[in-house]
């Protein structure tokens, strides 16, 4: 049900900062008339027992079952709503080949709206299914299909960011799939930009426009210049993605003498509200770079495995003070699941702590430095850290935040877990969850204290 | 419903060999009283038509709805029975430190039998509600205990193969919870062959008994050399860890001088029914003894990044011919599921190709050659790869092969999985099922025939 103006009771976890893992034993969280938490109330606090008896009475108290484990919404740091079609396909070649071969025809596909229509409302209400709140969405370069993904996330409730995908460098982009010139680019990103910021049903901002360079191998100069300029005049989100493989590292590298993080921030894309996905190949000055301008970094592992050639540092740059988030990489990542990637992120991280080659001794083999984190820092990027990276309100229980968030039903007959007594202590339920919990685990989705799955 | 003397006609896929998907589409398969195929009927052939009609008429023919897949069970071919309840937990610290940790007080607690009974019930159940069909278990050092899991997997109509495990080691193994002496584990061993052997209810041997030495560290030379006696007298299985992590590869080394593959050979635990979980650090002529002995290896790739300390070479091993299947080593490796094993196989495999430390150049990062395998190589060690390495007639279908099978509906409501029109190709399908389904895409699990979920 809705709980809006409700009170709800519920155990659960949230992570409000790094490393530390808030459990959350039968608390109240009063939420407000526009989706708001305005009040948390936990059971050691003196007037407890009177809230909750008050509430109970006018009938605004909501009770979570037992068993049931309230979490924040998942944030989904980085998604490319257009190929969720191809979902768990297309992972046999390189970077640069999948774009040509499998992901710019697909694309090119949502010229017609038809297509489009079935594709994006498949995906959102998935995404939402899957405990997705927040989702950095990629579009196409396409006007009308753009349109398409903001109305239907409107329509479904779930708080989204996204752009028009800017892409019109002769060089990289096929003809059959790019914009026309700089101009059509930049035209077309203001257009979604005022068609979001001005859409009738959007008045509480839920949808915001992104400026969203495909990357810079795929832009002009001209596109990148132009796109930064806009950046700045309308003060909206940035996303693109950052030295993802060996060749998108390089391209920059051989196109201007430096890295994608420099060129970004020379053309005015990197800021507060910028994510970078992916982001691999940061030197030390990069990373610095983005620290101080406050951008993000969307970490997708299993996106990695497949097209990046190497581990993303995230234990690095969160010690770093890096802002950091979770992306599914839909369809570079072939798990739609916040859930896996979850459990990819410390699997990986692993993997970058040991090395992987067994041929080489231990020292040899193990070069990375201090590389693992365990899943309350999976936990966290996917939640908490997201909502830092995006500026927004959302990824954690605390008055002020919208009341974005998710149960876990670990009870659920179709459901992977299956707890036992003797783990049900301080944060292991949570690791559970983590690590077993799927789809048919997650029993309600609410955005805005709205249910939305 | 049960399949005994029908005949099923399904879509879906198998892999006969090592590269090699059977699209099969609307076949026949007939199955016999006993629970085996007898014939398959495919839609070209001459008779198709008529033998479809005659079963239809007979009401012996099944039809599986559009949009279910059938596919072999699988096998898993790594799991220690005991350790279900800490699944998802106790991944913070190394190998030898997870067993004195949490391990060993886990496992010595099945001394207590109702607590067997609940968590065996619900382990049994869950694999089988998984598509597991086949399981190799580790137990625990307990008779009593282990005799539960023995009538519940044949209660419950799980093909399983199950060891007492043997540890006698007072160096390595706590008083608490180790075999008073190697005779004790020896007897132990052979009271639990007995059992399985002689059942009432295990009349057509669905559960085979396994000669089960922890791993080497554990187990004393005279515990060794008196299982390998066993096992050749009674040519039962025998399943062990084989060079796991550096420290556990170092330990055989450091005790004898020889490697753990050569010391089972010495011990005569190396045959055609030994399975060999991890295997990571494997010397290029343990890789050829154990193909000789036509041993095989049970790969575990999520275990591994959290034990392993490397990434098992699983395509050098498919390539030089040893057989390989697939295991989830529950508890090491955090998931139940052979469909989440499967996909990580193929992730691990990526990671081992391009190496992981994006601060070393690709030519230094990469260094374990070819590495990199498909979700075919994954599918085929899941199904096929298990029979073979447990020389049973399981994991294909096949005539005089076991009818174990399952139903992936890739339609289901709670289910992960979202099939477009143009990915219906070929083996595109059964790549979306790998990369994409979970527990609740499990429609129906048979093991000889009869359903068991
Ligand atoms: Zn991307
Ligand atoms: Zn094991």
């Amino acid at each position: 049900m809705d709980l809006r103006n409700k009170t709800l009771c519920a155990s659960g976890f949230h992570a409000p900062e790094r490393g530390l893992i808030d459990v959350l034993e039968d608390v109240l969280i009063d939420i407000g008339a526009d989706g708001t938490i305005k009040a948390i109330h936990r059971p050691g606090e003196p007037n407890y027992r009177s809230i909750r008896e008050a509430r109970e009475e006018t009938g605004e108290l909501v009770v979570l079952p037992s068993g049931s484990y309230l979490l924040p919404g998942f944030v989904d740091l980085h998604v490319h709503a257009p190929q969720y079609p191809q979902l768990g396909g297309a992972l046999d070649v390189p970077l640069e080949v999948w774009l040509q071969k499998y992901t710019f025809p697909l694309e090119a596909r949502y010229e017609d709206l038809a297509f489009a229509q079935r594709s994006y409302r498949l995906l959102v209400d998935d995404l939402l299914a899957n405990g997705t709140t927040t989702a950095l969405y990629f579009a196409t370069i396409h006007q009308e299909a753009t349109r398409v993904l903001v109305d239907i996330c409107l329509e479904r409730g779930q708080r989204a960011l996204i752009g028009k995908v800017a892409m019109d460098n002769e060089d990289e982009c096929p003809p059959y799939y790019r914009d026309s010139s700089a101009k059509a680019a930049i035209d077309g990103t203001r257009a979604i930009i005022d068609y979001i910021r001005f859409h009738p049903e959007n008045g509480d901002g839920r949808v915001h426009p992104v400026v969203t360079p495909r990357f810079i191998p795929s832009c002009t100069d001209a596109a990148l210049k132009g796109l930064g300029a806009l950046a700045q005049e309308c003060g909206c989100h940035v996303q693109t993605h950052c030295s993802e493989s060996d060749w998108a590292h390089g391209y920059a590298l051989a196109r201007f003498g430096a890295t994608d993080t420099e060129m970004l921030d020379r053309f005015g894309l990197l800021g507060r509200r910028s994510v970078l996905a992916h982001s691999n190949f940061l030197t030390a000055s990069d990373m610095e770079r983005i620290r101080v301008r406050e951008a993000a970094i969307a970490h997708c592992p299993l996106s990695n495995a497949y097209f990046a050639n190497a581990v993303f540092p995230l234990r690095q740059a969160l010690e770093k003070g890096l802002h950091v988030g979770l992306g599914t990489d839909i369809s570079g990542g072939p798990s739609a699941s916040m859930l896996e990637n979850s459990r990819a992120a410390v699997l990986v991280s692993r993997m970058l702590a040991s090395g992987v080659d067994p041929a080489l001794p231990p020292a040899e083999r193990s070069t990375a430095g201090v590389a693992q984190i365990d899943f309350r820092d999976a936990f966290y990027i996917a939640t908490t850290g997201g909502g830092i990276a995006l500026d927004l309100p959302v990824g954690q229980f605390q008055p002020g935040y919208a009341f974005d968030a998710i149960v876990i039903d670990t009870t659920a007959e179709k459901g992977s877990m299956r707890l036992f007594d003797q783990v049900e202590a301080d944060d292991q339920i949570l690791q559970k969850i983590i690590y077993t919990a799927s789809k048919a685990n997650i029993a309600t989705t609410w955005v805005g204290g709205l249910k939305v799955h």
